[in-house]
């Protein structure tokens, strides 16, 4: 069915609970009315010639025209040599940013409050790299691989994105006190950023520091950027301190416009089916996908609809402290965008 | 002068507020009757033949007889090319492991209570091994270096200090799902010390997983184990959770009874000579060099005295929320041990 004024999106629901809580998102959209079309997609690897893992030409060529997808949680592959499919994808859309906003929820209580911090993170080299090697026998070396245009590029994204989401400073973190060389070259790109984008205020921090300052004070930081283990690690740290993996959004941004929007749980398999999973990662990724794709307005409505429904505590999911399954935080939510359209 | 029954300790004060916090330990000490004797050293680098970068020979002479160093904070060098002198400490003595115990302190409030773990880093290899090149204009690599031999000794040394602090369990934190080789062998080699420590039990977590659950409930871990960098990073995310550096010990372990004691905050500049120190970390960590000295009793006196002025609010510095000197804050333990001695 073709409809005006709709967009077209590419849904890998992925595996687990994936497709619950994709339905989920789906029937929440719709309640809001939010003129998104779903172009669901499988990205189960297959081998191409010479043996090469790829993902499957449907769901390339449908994120090759829509540009956009959302995806839930895929399951870590068990085959030896099978590639983890969350990287291949990063890699085949050359998605070079990871934008993790994490925010407080208000009613979800954790040891922090006020927490409202976005790291982005360089998603395509560093320890990523993939390059390793026995020396002698007993001793390897893993290659951390530090570009300019990669650093500049990630740098360049961070002051963008700071500007475009108006916060007011961004931080470098990095350990050039003991790799001179690679976070050094990525930090004298930060620092070229920085020139170009007055506006935005630029310090830098050792990695070390972030992480000790982080859980003593999360308020003072603001968009922090980084080379690509340390967004793995900082990311991860930062999720926990608003509620974990289950709250927080992610976001892989590529060039012209292309990206994917991921809940970054895993696939919980024991509830799996079970119409129990938490839907609120992958709804909050969707809502970060409408903001990317300029549609503010429902963006801000179905996040509203999600966070009033948390502060309420009235409905809820196991994980967040209720006894709701899914299917009843779902309608909760979709009944407050109905009662707003 | 020369005491029956005193051991001698090599005292490198340090630049900054070392001196200060260095005189607190001393005092302290003598309060408790602890029968050590300080051989007072300065380890600024001077530069030997070729222009190798050195500790200062006495201070090595002082070392290598005495074998236990107490170190306080070293101002980081500026000068081009002058290597970290605490990085050149760990290497000369071949310091392998070091030991960070993180444990909640009654009556200093933080958002956690009941923080008991303990951080053990490889601390001679991995990222730290200075390895760098630029491949072509723009293009850096950093070598992270990983050997049988140091992964199978630090592994060794987690489980023995397991067993021998009455702790249950390991956990070998990595991210062998990135790094296969390199953080595969130092797993597989953490999986084979696990084999035969059977009393232990053994676990494995990615450190991403661990910085996440770490912020969100810490009391759920004991001992972990890693490589260099991520121990660099936890190590310090712990303190955090305990009320930051200027209250967290740390000792480096090296092989034959080998260590240097120390605290791991800054030199704090602005407040040297001003009495305003906190000597709380070098006095845990001169604490920990008692018992690796098997000085029990001196140890736990002189922590108990410290951890009941904290408890009691009545004379601490500012940073731990009060108003008073570092010299008041001494003067106070040190009444405490003298009044069970
Ligand atoms: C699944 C895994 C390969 C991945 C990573 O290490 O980057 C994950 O931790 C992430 O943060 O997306
Ligand atoms: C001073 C610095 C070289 C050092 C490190 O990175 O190892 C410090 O952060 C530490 O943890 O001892």
């Amino acid at each position: 069915t073709f409809n005006r004024g709709m967009q077209t999106v590419t849904l890998i629901p992925g595996d687990g609970i994936g497709p619950e809580i994709s339905n989920a998102v789906i029937k929440i959209f719709e309640s809001a009315q939010a003129p998104i079309q779903w172009e669901e997609r499988n990205v189960t690897a297959i081998q191409g010639p010479g043996g090469k893992w790829m993902i499957p030409p449907d769901c390339k060529e449908s994120m090759d025209r829509t540009k956009i997808g959302l995806k839930g949680p895929l399951k870590t592959p068990i085959a030896a040599g099978h590639p983890s499919m969350n990287l291949l994808l990063r890699k085949t859309f050359d998605l070079y940013a990871n934008v993790r906003p994490c925010v407080s929820i208000e009613g979800y209580k954790t040891p922090y409050t006020d927490v409202n911090l976005v790291t982005i993170r360089e998603n395509t080299e560093g320890e990523y790299s993939g390059i390793e090697h026995v020396i002698v026998d007993g001793v390897v070396q893993s290659i951390k691989l530090i570009t300019e245009q990669a650093s500049l590029r990630i740098a360049e994204y961070a002051f963008e994105y700071a500007r475009n989401n108006q916060r007011a400073s961004v931080t470098a973190v990095h350990k050039a006190n003991i790799m001179r060389m690679s976070d050094g070259l990525f930090l004298r790109k930060c620092r070229e950023a920085a020139e170009k984008h007055k506006d935005v205020k630029f310090t830098e921090m050792y990695l070390d520091t972030v992480c000790l300052n982080m859980v003593q004070d999360p308020t003072q930081f603001d968009v922090l950027v980084m080379p690509n283990l340390y967004g793995d690690i900082l990311s991860d740290l930062c999720a926990g301190l608003i509620g974990g993996l289950g709250v927080t959004p992610s976001g892989n941004i590529g060039a012209n416009g292309v990206a994917i929007f991921e809940s970054v749980h895993g696939t919980a398999p024991d509830i799996a089916g079970l119409d129990m999973a938490n839907p609120t990662a992958l709804l909050l990724s969707a809502v970060m996908m409408l903001r990317h794709m300029g549609l503010h307005g429902y963006a801000k409505k179905i996040e509203a609809a999600c966070f009033d429904t948390i502060r309420d505590k009235k409905v809820l999911t196991k994980d967040l402290g209720g006894n709701s399954k899914c299917s009843e935080f779902t309608d909760v939510i979709s009944r407050r965008n109905i009662r707003r359209l």
